[in-house]
C-alpha cells in the first residue's frame, strides 16, 4: 500500500503528538477536517493509526511493513517442507556421504525403527569427519551426529517464519520437521515426517515475489 | 492489509462485473453511494481497484499479495551481503576446508590479483574431493573448482528475489557480488565486493517478519 505524502505526514504527527483530535491534526495542517477525513479513514482501516473516541487518534505501531509481516507468519511449515532423508545409526560415514549426494541434500537425519529420530548429520559435520584421518568406511554415522535431545525440530503447524527463527539463531542449515507418537513403553517419541532447509525459505521467498 | 467483509464483497463484485460505477455497486449492496465512499476509497488506495472517470471503477488485477511481492523486489543485493571469503587458486584443498570452517561460510570465491573473480568453490565440491582418494594438501583449489565464464553472479544493485531466483533455479548455495572494472588490457573484470547466501535471505525473511 502507497501512501501519499499527506497521509504520511499525518502519520508523523500523530506518531509525534498523539493521541490527537482530528481538529488538531488539521489544525497543523491549515486544513478543514473535512478535508482531512478520508485520510484519516484509510489510515485507520489501515490498520496504522487507532481512533477512540473522546481520546482521539494514536499510532498503532503498525508499519506498512506490517502487511508483509503478517502474511510470512501465515504461511505453514506443512506447505512447504521437503520429503526427509534418513539413515540408521549404523551406517557409515562413507555411506552417509554418498547418500547426501545421491539424493542432493545437505542434511541428513538419524533414525531408529518407526522413523523415531535420534538424531542430525550436516555436510559441515561429514566434512570434519572426512578431514579427521578416521576411516570413514568403518565409522558410523552414530559418532559424529548431533544426538537427541539436542536436536532443534519443528512440526507441520508452526509457521514458516518461526522456523527460519530457529534456523538463523541456532546456525543450522535444516530442520527435521517432525510429530510426536505415544511409544508402546508409554513415553512419547519424535518421527520425522519432514524436511524444512533453507533451500525451502529461498524458494518460498521466491513464490511470494513471483508474478509482478 | 485487512479487507473488512464488505471490501471483499465490493471487490468480488467489481471483479465480476467492472467497469462498475460507485452507483452501481451501492444498488446491487442496497446501500448508499455516501456509505461506500470510504471503502472505495481504500480499495482505490491500495491499488486493488482503480476509477477511471466517465467508466467506473475496474478491478487492477493486483491481489493483496502483490503488496508483499512489490516489497520483497524492493530490497537490493546491497542491503543485505556479507563480506566474501576468498582463496587463491593454487590454495590447497584441505587449505580450503580450514578456511571454510575458520570462517564459517559454506562457499569460498576463488580470485587472482585485484580481487578479479576466477571461480566458486562449495562445501559439496570440497567434500566430493576429500572423498575420491586425492592428496588434498597438494590438490590446488583451482583444479576442482566451478572457472569462469561457468560462474552465477549478482550485483549491489540486483534485487534479492532476482538472486533469489538464480540460486533455486541453478541450485547453488551462494552467488559471488561483484562489480565490473576495467582492466589496464583494456578488458574487463568482475571484482569480488560480496556474498549472497541462503541464509542471507533466509535471515531477510525473519526480519521482514519480525516486530508483530
Amino acid at each position: 500500500m502507497q501512501l501519499t505524502r499527506r497521509q504520511e505526514t499525518i502519520l508523523e504527527i500523530v506518531k509525534n503528538s498523539g493521541p490527537i483530535t482530528g481538529e488538531q491534526i488539521a489544525e497543523k495542517l491549515s486544513l478543514t477536517r473535512a478535508t482531512l477525513r478520508p485520510d484519516l479513514a484509510i489510515l485507520t482501516m489501515a490498520g496504522l493509526l487507532e481512533a477512540r473516541p473522546r481520546v482521539g487518534y494514536f499510532y498503532s505501531g503498525k508499519s506498512p511493513n506490517r502487511v508483509v509481516a503478517e502474511k510470512l507468519h501465515r504461511v505453514l511449515v506443512a506447505s512447504i517442507k521437503s520429503v526427509p532423508v534418513v539413515v540408521n545409526e549404523k551406517c557409515s560415514v562413507y555411506d552417509a556421504v554418498v547418500t547426501m549426494f545421491i539424493e542432493d541434500v545437505g542434511t541428513l537425519f538419524v533414525v531408529k525403527e518407526g522413523g523415531l529420530l535420534e538424531g542430525v548429520i550436516s555436510r559441515k559435520d561429514l566434512l570434519k569427519t572426512t578431514l579427521g584421518g578416521h576411516d570413514i568406511h568403518k565409522l558410523p554415522v552414530g559418532v559424529i551426529m548431533t544426538r537427541m535431545p539436542n536436536v532443534l525440530c519443528t512440526t507441520p503447524e508452526e509457521s514458516v517464519w518461526a522456523a527460519a527463527k530457529k534456523l538463523i539463531t541456532h546456525e543450522v542449515d535444516a530442520l527435521p520437521v517432525v510429530r510426536k507418537v505415544a511409544l508402546p513403553d508409554g513415553g512419547e517419541g519424535l518421527e520425522v515426517i519432514g524436511r524444512l532447509s533453507k533451500t525451502n525459505i529461498t524458494r518460498l521467498f521466491v513464490e511470494l515475489g513471483e508474478g509482478i
